[in-house]
């Protein structure tokens, strides 16, 4: 496979395996929390970062693993990404975001696809999805820019305590919140409370564009003398 | 004790860890949780995703740390290991992961090898296994060719991660698939559900044999010019 | 920017978030907790260290992370960092925790600021503060000196774990302790308990700042011969 | 300081903030419980391998970590350790143990020494004991002879695991053993079972120091040519 594919591929096949960790933990969860919804998000969010830690491990080398269009457009905004490859990126993580949701569903019992009704409404989680969003693009920019050997584990760590210090339980994520809506299970989104998440996750990642480059510059290239 | 013999005991007693703390941290895990299944299966799932990274830190080096004939099997498919080698790990493993059955039974009491009598039916949990086996052998194949430091954590993350987002809870593994058949608590599996679990996971990993490769080319070897 | 200036700009944002975590996912926490406070401080443990791991790995290269008073001190005292330099990053540090915990009510609803009426009194906990410090300082100093790779991981599960083992939930940061008595929720302080909780950090960081560098001595720089 | 005393003096020290884990994250967790064994024992867990990670990542480079005369005895006896080094290893082992049970109970209140009333009786307690102690060496050599950079994270993970999957949560060490009975919380354990654990885990230091060095053999020492 040519490199541009195989990345465009790990893009899918990693946002896959995320909405299959998220909407299959959420289902798990629930079924056997006996009501206690804190310990469902306990399982939900550990299952989530756990599993962000192995897929941004494995599939970062081969196309940055960003599994996320905030991602991938400040990428792209900052010039390390061109805008045909963003455009593959983006289109793959969505295709792959619902793909996962559909293979929750078929492991777990009931549609393959359905519309959630979990209503997630208000000007508050709209701060937070910004808040969740401008975050995980300074964790995602600042480990990045360090090279860090623990970029996985930086990753999946964050989302996972965003998962409960953001109101909104962080979804941060465009392609994640789109594939959401198409679940009626705990980690469902209602389709008429999307765009504002997906809104203020763009707009946290036009901030974070701005500003994260300046705090976190890539260092110079090493050449030869 | 050449490499050889070094590796294969390393398969068998990596192995045993291994099904130790799946079995024993399962009747622990019940045995505490006063009947919340959610609170024994994060015990469960915690203590064998973090066995796991202890493990493979340990036992990788020396033997590569399959531990999971899953694994082997695909790495004998893409020529990374030989007909006997292999061979040999997948005896060493199924042996190990009875051992450590029987191991954790002496531990907590009840029969050394005890038929399980809970049953695990149905084509969705062998989809689930389908699913939990090709992601297991992404992470794996992934990090090896990445040469990635964080391989131990990232395989002890997936396995946790995958215990609640599978509806199987991922056993994704014909050894410990079979061995726990022998234990008649949490985590045992009805003989008569074992082998249609064993064919999903190697269909799993004929799959991966397949299609990981390609993802995740090894890097050519540098050689001196 | 110059580094300066981005290294306080890193303290102030860092330590934002830092604390948006403490108090944002201790009221997620009590609110799903159904009363539990063990489920609700295991989230509000395991979400501060998470957050910990990812800030100190992003920031960490751009200011060292300190995101805390008593380790800027103990940096100065043994000369590590410039008085001036110090006072920014203090000033930055306390800045930055009161907008942190701004920003959690601004998600999860109530006053922006609240004072806080939660009792945490008695020459227990005042130990409780010297011992949590003292072990902080031991991490920071022995991870810093040893260029440790898991140096972010090891400060978040220091934490994690010290909210667990000191009976003050390990506050072991002036300006957290500041910043938390604004906030009338899980993770606050009454302002009346805080001054005695600082002096114990401050007593702390000053027996680190003696002791540790003697266990942990910086090696000798590396320099052309 | 001489290296040699800084090595002992770590011993101390580090070995005194892992007692004030077990010790203290018991008590809170048994305290916050509500009477759920399992939430008390999971956040004991947590806490215990949490600290572990930190500790080790600090301590290590200066003397090793091991915190444990069963660690310091293999060592010994495979010719890594010189035996006064080792006697004053396994001193400053036992009182930093009981320094740090002490400082638990300063914090938490109660009496600074406490006998222990929990009976933890019986031959498979003993097993257990002698598992985890194999399986503790077996991770200390391995990743030691590897020089693995996740080592800390490795020993971490392996005691939060085994306090799961061992029927006697894994003490596997004699100086938290014999500290452990000088506390009448949830860590404790009964001074008249505390030898035969003892002896058990003594002779899983034996059987390791005859078995983990021929499986995982010290890399030769590089030497310039």
């Amino acid at each position: 496979m040519a490199d541009r594919w195989r990345a465009v591929a790990a893009e899918a096949g990693g946002t896959a395996f995320l909405l299959a960790a998220v909407v299959g933990s959420g289902i798990m969860g629930e079924r056997l929390s006996g009501g206690s919804v804190g310990l469902a998000l306990l399982a939900n969010s550990l299952a989530t970062g756990a599993a962000l830690v192995a897929l941004v491990a494995a599939f970062g080398p081969v196309s940055g693993a960003h599994f996320n269009p905030a991602v991938t457009l400040a990428e792209a905004w900052r010039g390390a990404l061109a805008p045909g490859r963003a455009a593959a990126y983006v289109a793959a993580q969505v295709a792959g975001a619902v793909g996962g949701v559909a293979a929750a569903h078929a492991m777990f019992g009931g549609a393959i696809v359905q519309a959630s009704s979990t209503a997630r409404p208000g000007a508050r989680l709209w701060f937070a999805e910004f808040v969740a969003t401008v975050g995980l693009l300074a964790i995602v920019r600042g480990v990045s820019a360090a090279r860090s050997a623990l970029a996985p584990l930086a990753v999946g760590a964050y989302i996972a305590s965003a998962y409960w210090f953001t109101a909104s339980t962080s979804f941060a994520n465009p392609a994640v919140t789109f594939a959401r809506c198409w679940t009626d299970t705990f980690a469902g989104i209602r389709p008429a409370d999307a765009p504002a998440f997906v809104a203020a996750q763009l707009a946290g990642a036009a901030f974070s564009a701005v500003l994260w480059p300046r705090l976190f510059p890539e260092p110079a290239p090493v050449r030869p003398a």
